[in-house]
């Protein structure tokens, strides 16, 4: 079973055929269509609410891990001693993390939308994180700090020395290769993918959510559970725009080069060249644009 | 001045001359490229460090107080005491939200990427809002919010009583009003942007961010500062997708229709059919679907 994608009844109009643009010759259709599945998450550190997510369920495990990997606060398999899907009144069933692909199989009615994690002795949160409360802006992965020098998160492996190159005919594929791997996608036009690739345009480790930082913490998660961290010598490749937060996952990751289709944003730039990240947007076709680190790009 | 956009030193790599892609004639060219700004706001409450988001300067007021219209805190323009550009150490500048587009108007050195909201008295902060600590994911608005309970705010003004009637060809023709009212994206390809319009199609609020969350944000921070709230009768048009969130937005603004250029998610849906909200997606050329509360589809 899968809760990745839901059908939803639609009624499609279709005005195709009335070029003149009269407003009765609209065609309407009912029909069902596939959608992307979201689905809130919450997540507990040891018991206690800590804040929820929207994302599309699957690979929860990892997308929990893989933020916390992101926060700083994961760098090795061996700091998380479990997690499990508890229900809300924290019953916990026994689906646990060392299943790894645990997400993907739950049953029919499992309250699965709240995972609790319980790190390793000595594995704690910033103490700033404790004690803030915030209500929180979106599409952002800043949200929740309260303070802007809150923002840039420790960076635990250094990318500055990844000497890496990747040929621009390399990084010409990735968003085919990606597209490719993306089966959802095709279904519901409405997933955002990353994908981490070799320096060679492998494909190791694609991942899919609604939220395209979501899709990133995943990938991060994974790495993780695979004891892969850091990536280094690796592309991380996004299907939309880099914004400054997917640069600090990047970064967190330990990955020296981010390719995102789109348009980066001014501080994503900012924080990729004060970090020695390659950032490469509007990888499109034969072309793409370099923004920093370009010294990674080969020829 | 402008912050809206920056400019960056770019490689620009372009292999379209090199039909057999052999890697060494991709040409290089050095150049500069305007790009969608992005910044920190960090956000006060009475001087109380709050939240951070990442934003597109500009429309600051507007945003911060849209944020709290949809989270269900603000609803008049009198429940807003005064807003101020602040430095860290919350010396406020004279810049005060009664000036309106002061967003726009600041000068060079500034510290604007703090404002301090002072509530009117009554108006409270849901209380779990005050209590919660969180750390939070991004792409979503449910974000910093510690059970799945409290994910669905308040809803201040019902839609579902809306009895407003929108043609479909009014509906074809949103995305290319809204393409042609945004002069920036033409300029980065990076901003999102949300769009209000009267029934008949007629263009009433454009707003833009890198966080298209932020841009009806700034819709309805707008919205509320003219004393339009609710938005009965009107039409939301969004550059993007239809998530949970822009939903949630559309029905704490009281606007009844929301028309998204890309695909919605399963709990969009979900909501907009609970809430009564008509919610139209994939919105391109002469097609629409639309997912719930099609009798608001005239014809």
């Amino acid at each position: 079973m899968s809760r990745v994608t839901a059908r939803r009844r639609v009624v499609r109009l279709d005005g195709t055929e009335d070029a003149y643009g009269t407003e009765d010759t609209v065609v309407r259709r009912g029909g069902e269509e596939h959608m992307a599945a979201e689905e809130p998450l919450e997540l507990r550190i040891g018991g206690h609410p800590f804040t929820v997510t929207m994302r599309t369920p699957g690979d929860d495990f990892d997308l929990v891990a893989g933020h916390l990997v992101a926060e700083g606060v994961l760098g090795a398999p061996s700091d998380v001693v479990r997690m499990k899907f508890c229900s809300a009144d924290n019953g916990c069933s026994s689906t646990a993390y060392a299943d790894g692909e645990a997400s993907l199989a739950f049953a029919d009615g499992d309250p699965l939308n709240i995972v609790d994690v319980t790190l390793a002795p000595g594995v704690e949160l910033p103490e700033e994180r404790l004690k803030r409360s915030s209500y929180v802006s979106s599409a952002c992965g800043v949200c929740g700090k309260t303070s802007i020098d809150a923002v840039r998160s420790a960076v635990r492996w250094p990318v500055a020395d990844d000497d890496v190159k990747v040929w621009p005919e390399t990084l010409f594929t990735l968003p085919d290769r990606m597209r490719e791997a993306q089966k959802v996608f095709a279904k519901t036009g409405g997933l955002h993918a990353a994908a981490l690739f070799t320096a060679d345009g492998e494909l190791v480790c694609l991942r899919e959510d609604v939220g395209r930082h979501n899709a990133v913490d995943k990938v991060l998660g994974w790495a993780l559970r695979e004891d892969r961290l850091p990536l280094r010598g690796h592309v991380l490749a996004v299907s939309g725009r880099a914004s400054f937060e997917l640069v600090q996952k990047a970064v967190a990751g330990g990955i020296p080069v981010l390719a995102a289709v789109s348009a980066p944003s001014s501080l994503a730039v900012s924080l990729a060249a004060d970090s020695g990240l390659t950032l490469v947007g509007f990888l499109r076709g034969r072309t793409a644009n370099v923004y920093c680190g370009a010294e990674r790009v080969a020829g």
